[in-house]
């Protein structure tokens, strides 16, 4: 930029004249970008609404046929067999079409309450397929990483009441502990409400359950406990929970591993979209579901137990505030709701497979799927 | 889609025949759209890219010739006043550049952790200007809600102790409050990192004062409020809290109104950038100013005293939880850096008008306006 003429120093205007060519041109260049920018933007958001205009006749097309063909099987109109071929060739076009970059111009979810709430209007939709898969594959590396800690944490609060702290919790540890649970459900109902924006078909249930586990997170920080004497049967609570997040611990683990492998495999076989996230908790993979369910069961179970216990010692007297009630009744729910959507999902399995023995074809397979 | 056809009866084999066609027109359609999306998708994100790299070059081009014009006035190789012509002309390119749809092809600013912990990867920027300033107008109007309710709780909770508690809080609504506290400097630390990834210059410190704010509304939430007897003397610094509350609460209307005015006449005068935010506290219409500044400082020193005094009762052993000198420590980090941050923006104002004073043009302006 003229430092070469600058250092030489002889002539003084030449600098001038070199700063004031530069600058002209630079004016130039910004108005020339200027004009480059408005251009592409007008004619990429004419394009992008043609393109939305299509889609959306499209996907709401190929719903109408479906069950246009769907009464014509029941009318006696159309041969069955004749049906299910047509139903999968019309699978086939909207998975494709879900799966592709035209899925970018799909109608979207809306962004929901939720998320309203903590960001503002802002879009959170990622405009290109790779970046959503980018977005869903940290999601599951954030869980992988939180397991381990849901494993550590409690574990560590239980070795050190035994070992250090004589049987008896020290506030700020338990505090700590229950400020990062806070953080943790707050930071997982955000990226599932994300996902669910990116196209992921996220069961509801498991976005309500971080819900519910977010108030307990911050019911249970407002909840005192230190409470000399008779600290052993006040923190009975406490301790159950800490049991109780221990096994959680174990069991996202399992879950986390088994789901993600069945997902590669449900996706390699074109049964899932890469956006699916697996939740639901009986979607291991077949020969480890019969190691997964008993624990799931057994969890949910004793979420229960420890809510029931929660409510009694209430109800006896020892501890009486009003959190202890609200914590027992957050933790039945939760594990009413987690029972409930667990069966679900395999009554639909088993329907589904029922269905699969009688002879019909796989076409349905896309519309059980976004149920799990 | 045939349904008369279907309705007839009269032939099997029609509805087969009609269903058959449409879902061939259907898979056509759908590759079509599939075949235009990506060429939109591919085309689009090569524009993108070439658009991207020129605005990077001109951004850098223009900082190297300012800073080039800067050295050559030092050395005396160029007049003083030519300088300022041509650098004044910059600074029109470059505020061009940032306002109008070249923006959006501009180098971004990074997500930032806080952002990344809680959303994952996902991008946040708005790629249309338009939807950038909605964005920040949705934070603007947050930002009213919020001083009303601000102004709202604190009063009430006040009120009702000493109309119906009987000069002592209870529990659940003080805490209900700190709860709310804590919702809502969360929400307000997000949305600002989004305004910054969206090319507002906040400065940086009204974000970290947002953390200390969350630190010690989940801190609080800890602390054990309901302490009979000497309860009056206990929860003093609830009540210098609440109290305190309700003046932040008139000063930040003040703010946002006058505040709001500022911007829209600065941005009219072409002297600040359409996604400037106002946190800056003296960044009031000037005559307001004198009505502002003493609140201000009021403010600042009633929370520091708020501070010094839940020290104290730390240090004489009323209440000797953390909890309290923690918060007091809080305080009084935010009093000071408040305080700093004001009295900055003061002198810079007052530097930038003694430069206006001794006949200097307005060239420097967009570069003060950034530090507000």
């Amino acid at each position: 930029m003229g430092d070469s003429t600058a250092a030489d120093g002889g002539d003084n205007r030449l600098p001038e004249r070199n700063a004031g060519e530069e600058v002209c041109r630079l004016v130039e260049q910004s108005k020339e970008l200027q004009e480059s920018a408005s251009a592409l933007i007008s004619r990429n958001s004419q394009e992008d609404a043609s393109l939305r205009q299509r889609a959306l006749a499209l996907d709401s097309n190929i719903k109408m046929l479906r069950s246009f063909i769907d009464s014509s099987v029941k009318k006696g109109n159309l041969d069955s067999k004749r049906a299910e071929k047509l139903s999968e060739e019309l699978s086939r076009a909207s998975y494709a079409l879900s799966e592709g970059d035209a899925a970018t111009f799909l109608p979207c979810k809306s962004h929901g309450r939720f998320l309203r709430m903590f960001l503002g209007p802002i879009n959170v939709r990622a405009n290109r397929k790779d970046i959503q898969l980018k977005v869903k594959e940290e999601y599951y590396s954030f869980r992988d990483r939180t397991a381990y800690l849901f494993l550590f944490f409690p574990s560590l609060l239980l070795v050190l009441r035994s070992q250090l702290w004589g049987g008896c919790f020290p506030a700020l540890p338990v505090q700590i502990y229950q400020a990062w649970l806070l953080f943790l459900y707050t930071a997982l109902a955000l990226r599932e409400n994300i996902l669910r924006v990116n196209g992921s078909d996220i069961r509801p249930w498991w976005i309500y359950h971080h819900y519910c586990a977010m108030g307990m997170a911050l019911i249970s920080l407002t909840w005192e406990i230190e409470k000399q004497p008779d600290c052993a049967l006040k923190q009975k609570g406490i301790q159950l929970f800490l049991r109780w997040a221990i096994m959680q611990g174990v069991a996202m683990l399992l879950q986390n591993r088994y789901q993600r492998q069945r997902l590669y495999t449900r996706i390699a076989l074109g049964k899932a979209r890469r956006m699916d996230v697996v939740w639901g908790e009986t979607a291991g993979v077949k020969g480890q579901l019969w190691l997964l369910l008993p624990i799931l069961f057994v969890l949910q179970a004793f979420e229960a137990y420890v809510g029931v216990l929660l409510l009694q010692t209430a109800v006896v007297g020892v501890v009486s505030e009003w959190q202890v009630v609200a914590c027992g009744l957050l933790l039945i729910v939760m594990a009413v709701g987690n029972f409930a959507n667990t069966v679900q999902t395999l009554v639909l399995k088993s329907r589904f497979k029922a269905k699969m023995k009688r002879g019909k074809s796989k076409s349905d397979l896309s519309r059980v799927s976004k149920d799990q």
